[in-house]
């Protein structure tokens, strides 16, 4: 049975475009019982840029309960955070020995971050390694990822491969699994949606701030008379995405037709968010108003998966004399 | 109580050099009351250099037995090996996530290495910040330090500087403390006294083996008639370092006096050797013939220390909110 292992960033409350994109596909995958999938939520990584502890277990909550609430299910699957399970900063020591120095000096993501930001630490440069502690200390076979994370998944590979040529076989060796159409899904300007852009719809807020956001998506300047271009929508774009095909349709006509401002279509659209995520929105109320039980739910799923990563350490400390 | 700790290379069985320069007056410090001292083998250090498991292993058990046979209360004092520890990696990656990526890439140490290594691994950068884990993990006070490493402490100091800047009193900033006259060992060859060399006495050794290293001592061409002048000579400096002032006076008059060769003055510092060291040569190598022996005073030390490790790991975790 393949192990499937998918890294969460934690770094608030997912928008729509983390759901659609993401987390949807994710929990599909995890719902495939030839499989076996892992989720952590990244806490450690988040350590390179928040400093701020309430932040730190904000994020990681919401993150958990967007995901509960969407449908994981955490009792077949496998669901915790990083910094339950430190070994992986035991693995991340013994990984940073094999691990060429100038491949991560060389490595894009790092010279993109510290191009862009103003304090580069030196946990931001060793991030590749514990991203390849992560995945190797599970024997992760499979690791969903964008092209963006291409390079980091070819330097656990190769860290992997070095450990092996060496000491004999001892890790398994990831394949990566490029999502063949990720979901693009746009912002309220248009952009991809994403946190750092602000244009994000959030689908857990109240409604009223909500509905602010949905009202705020840009379209062209068309009077309400006018027939419109759905495809030219944001509006519909977002619509089509969430929507079944047949309300999609009805939706397009009345695009067509005209005499159908934006204004209306925006609330169709909010509309629809209420509607599809009703019970989600509830259920993430309700978890985050007892944050207590989510930890109790990571608790659990870090101890399932400390025994992957015990017998991992082992068979890894064993090679290296430290048996 | 002030908290000492210093940390010991596993690069081998320790020689002459090691023994005068660095563990004797370890050992001195450690028998003070005064103080609380800790003492660690670097094993998880030595990975960034060794890629083999029986020397790994074999480097700590003659390190560890030397320290032993050369008096260390192991009772009263702490010695144990880093990799007992594993929690050091997890406080590695907290304390990473404070360093400035440039203050290591600029850090004098890792530059020489990286222009003298043919791999230069990542292991190597990050040096620096174990070795402050080492340090802040155990609330150390005093760290015995040689000129080498007043950088790395710099370093130290200043991520444990910066995070109780953050989060509020969390580490005990250490102060380093130099040795105001370290012994200067020299080798047979007059260097100063390095395994890299190849010009150490191992006193641990078989006397014949000994012996030859003590033989092969580099001398000036005088003539056996000739008066010497001792104050010139590596086999007479080595002799004063060992015994003691009468015995040392005695050799210099006949080194004056002439009718005396090097040959003879070998066999003196050969003999003093032998003599000094018999008890802990022979309990060198009983502990050697026994590693589950050192195995378990390795043990034990760990199992002492674990408390102060675990207390401090409470407290950071606790700040970074992953209580």
């Amino acid at each position: 049975m393949p192990r499937i292992l998918t890294g969460i960033q934690s770094t608030g409350t997912p928008h729509l475009g983390n759901i659609l994109g993401a987390i949807l596909p994710g929990i599909k995958l995890s719902n495939n019982t030839r499989n076996e999938s892992l989720f952590f939520i990244a806490d450690l990584h988040s350590l390179t840029q928040i400093k701020n502890s309430e932040q730190v277990r904000r994020n990681t909550f919401s993150v958990a309960a967007a995901w509960i609430a969407l449908g994981f299910d955490y009792k077949n699957g496998y669901l915790y955070k990083q910094s339950d399970i430190p070994e992986v900063c035991e693995l991340t020591w013994y990984l940073s020995c094999f691990t060429p120095y100038p491949m991560l000096a060389n490595a894009h993501s790092f010279k993109d971050k510290s191009d862009r930001l103003h304090e580069v630490n030196t946990g931001l440069f060793v991030y590749p390694v514990l991203m390849a502690s992560d995945i190797l200390l599970y024997d992760a076979d499979i690791v969903p990822i964008g092209k963006d994370q291409k390079q980091h998944l070819e330097i656990t590979r190769d860290v992997a491969l070095t450990f092996n040529r060496i000491y004999g076989d001892t890790f398994v060796v990831p394949q990566a699994s490029f999502s063949e159409n990720v979901m693009a899904v746009p912002g309220t300007d248009g952009q991809k949606m994403s946190k750092s852009y602000n244009n994000y719809i959030d689908i857990f807020e109240d409604e009223k701030a909500m509905k602010k956001r949905v009202m705020s998506i840009v379209t062209d300047s068309k009077g309400v008379a006018e027939p419109k271009d759905p495809d030219q929508c944001i509006v519909f774009k977002l619509y089509s995405l969430v929507a079944d095909k047949n309300n999609t349709e009805e939706l397009r006509k009345k695009y067509f037709a005209g005499n159908f401002g934006y204004g209306s279509a925006k609330n169709e659209l909010f509309g629809l968010l209420l509607e599809k995520f009703r019970n989600e929105r509830k259920n993430f109320n309700e978890l985050m108003s007892d944050t207590g039980m989510i930890e109790k739910i990571l608790k659990e799923g870090a101890m399932k998966v400390r025994n992957f990563a015990t017998a991992v350490l082992q068979r890894v400390r064993g090679k290296l004399g430290y048996g």
